[in-house]
């Protein structure tokens, strides 16, 4: 096995926020045409596909992982270890389950499975900009599809739908010395971040699984001199809702919300993505290994994976509590880990067809 | 009299936000070379003094317009003569004012007083930018100063001290997925936000006259990306404070009412302006034309001139009601009337020495 902490801690030292990948995608690349030479690759953006012989007589099993991360905190360390966990943006989220992949790669010969690995950018910015879309209708064929989002090694099934909405309230603009001739929309808001706030999260379940739907005001701006009682505020809000609801059931219980107070744009959805944990494959793998089986609460490409017809579930070593925060972190310890769990998975679970009796 | 309204027109036609006034600048420096040739202009970055001849045995009056507009909303006018009004972003703030100024100089000649005309950009940003804070020093001794914001010709004594504070609540990130594991700083921010929205306007009366002091977010804004719950919220916070308080005063209000739910950085000051109503000049004139005397509520360059040692009041034609607003436009009527009212006070108010006794 090659030195998986080492390899991560390289990764996180490339910063690569959504839109600044091609540095981090360079390395991978770079290292793929080092360790694998002669193996199939290609490059489109900062999205590489790699692709090592198909024997044809196994299952073909995709490796997914997002190579971009959020903007990080200017105090974040980067790729510090200690006390047993690599602190750094992008530790959990998610390039200790890229070095997983890689690591995978270099031993695809002995596996019971062909492998597929998909390095991919733009997951944490827009819909638009992910490097998925446009890689979806390039994938080869593929039977079963692992995302290596952070996890903490249980198989995260399903996932959340996510949706962007610019929900703008309108005020009356006016000098700011004399904020009685206006309607400031900064205070015009408060009701609706009011109703925001108190609003519960909801359980869902699904196939024994619960998800948690909610909706958060994320971002929030105003576009007016500093001398001006502002006339527009705009609050970017996210819902995140469960693989059995639709983008038109959340729009319509977001208009309900807001009532009169303002206007809605949506901006961006994510479908949400579907539970596979009765797979066969999966069936094997849980068992064998006494997985924990959860509910994946955050969005992941697992959900374009499962609306294109190819079962997927989560499954990585980074933690799933520690992104997005200021101080992210990943246990070391999950790294050797996750990489066997995967290694019993392509070598015990998955088999090589039996030949056609004669 | 030249043609007010047109060149007033003129100069609304020309967008000057601030930042922005090089066009403008240049349209006025071209006039005064035009219609006064040879006669002495200064100009650096975007601001120009024009003084004519002193003939040294009259008062000298300074004349202050500032050249720079707010940013103009998208479905404002640019310039429409309709029904007795002008619109336009600068239509009452204060370009009428600038051109009334322009239509006095050219006929310097005839007054009983000097002019020193003061033409300046940076007046609607932040006060760092302000043209008149480089001009001060510069600027040639003056017996009274007319700075010639919107004040429906009356005569605005006096003008409220502008504060602008950066109001920071913080929260605890979190992916927007898992809301309950951070802390919206957009919500935190909502007991700040309904304290001011509930801050009642406060008069304060100085020489009998009603100053109001307000205090108003007037921009707020998130620095996170959409998937993340924020974990800090900027506001900035405007307060207009009269001319018997000081900036002391206004921070130590302003603290106890964020008390623990903020921190505060004041980011830009403005002293208020004296109210010089008392002076012989001022009184002479507001005699002879039963000009009305008010307080001016927003924050003017008087403030500036007044600090230095300069007397002055604010009284031009464009309307106070109407600046910083959507749709801005002045009265056309106004134009003329405050040419008159500041030819008499320039030639029978002020008055040629008498020559001392051989």
């Amino acid at each position: 096995m090659i030195d998986l902490l080492s390899l991560t801690q390289k990764l996180v030292q490339i910063p690569s926020q959504t839109k600044n990948e091609k540095e981090v995608c360079d390395f991978i690349e770079s290292w793929v045409r080092t360790e694998l030479p002669g193996i199939p690759l290609s490059r489109s953006r900062n999205n590489l596909i790699v692709c090592p012989p198909q024997r044809g007589d196994r299952p073909v099993i995709g490796l997914f992982g997002h190579i971009d991360t959020v903007p990080a905190d200017p105090d974040q360390p980067l790729g510090v270890i200690k006390d047993g966990k690599l602190y750094g943006c992008g530790s959990s989220d998610m390039k200790s389950g890229v070095a997983v992949m890689m690591g995978l790669l270099k031993e695809y010969e002995k596996f019971n499975a062909d492998l597929v690995a998909v390095f991919y950018d733009g997951e944490e910015g827009p819909d638009v900009g992910n490097g998925m879309r446009g890689l979806m209708p390039t994938l080869p064929p593929m039977d079963f599809a692992i995302v290596l989002e952070p996890t903490n090694n249980a198989i995260m099934a399903g996932c959340m739908g996510g949706l962007h909405a610019i929900v703008t309230v309108e005020g009356k603009r006016a000098h700011s010395a004399r904020p009685w001739q206006g309607q400031n929309a900064i205070f015009r808001s408060l009701p609706l971040l009011a109703k925001l706030r108190d609003l519960p999260r909801r359980e869902v379940n699904i196939s024994g699984l619960t998800f948690y739907e909610v909706m958060s005001p994320t971002m929030a701006s105003t576009s007016n001199a500093a001398n001006v009682i502002p006339d527009k505020f705009e609050i970017n809000v996210n819902a995140r809702f469960a693989p059995n609801r639709s983008e038109n059931d959340v729009v319509a219980e977001l208009t309900k919300l807001v009532g009169d107070l303002a206007t809605i744009r949506v901006r961006d959805v994510s479908v949400p993505g579907q539970v596979c944990v009765s797979h066969p494959l999966m069936q094997g793998w849980i068992e064998r290994c006494s997985l924990q089986v959860e509910p994946k609460q955050a969005w992941t490409d697992l959900a374009r994976l499962t609306a294109n017809g190819i079962p997927a579930v989560n499954f990585g070593p980074g933690d799933p509590d520690r992104c997005h925060q200021a101080i992210e972190w990943m246990e070391i310890a999950n790294l050797e880990k996750c990489y066997n769990l995967l290694s019993i998975f392509l070598t015990e679970i998955c088999q090589v067809k039996a030949e056609p009796e004669a």
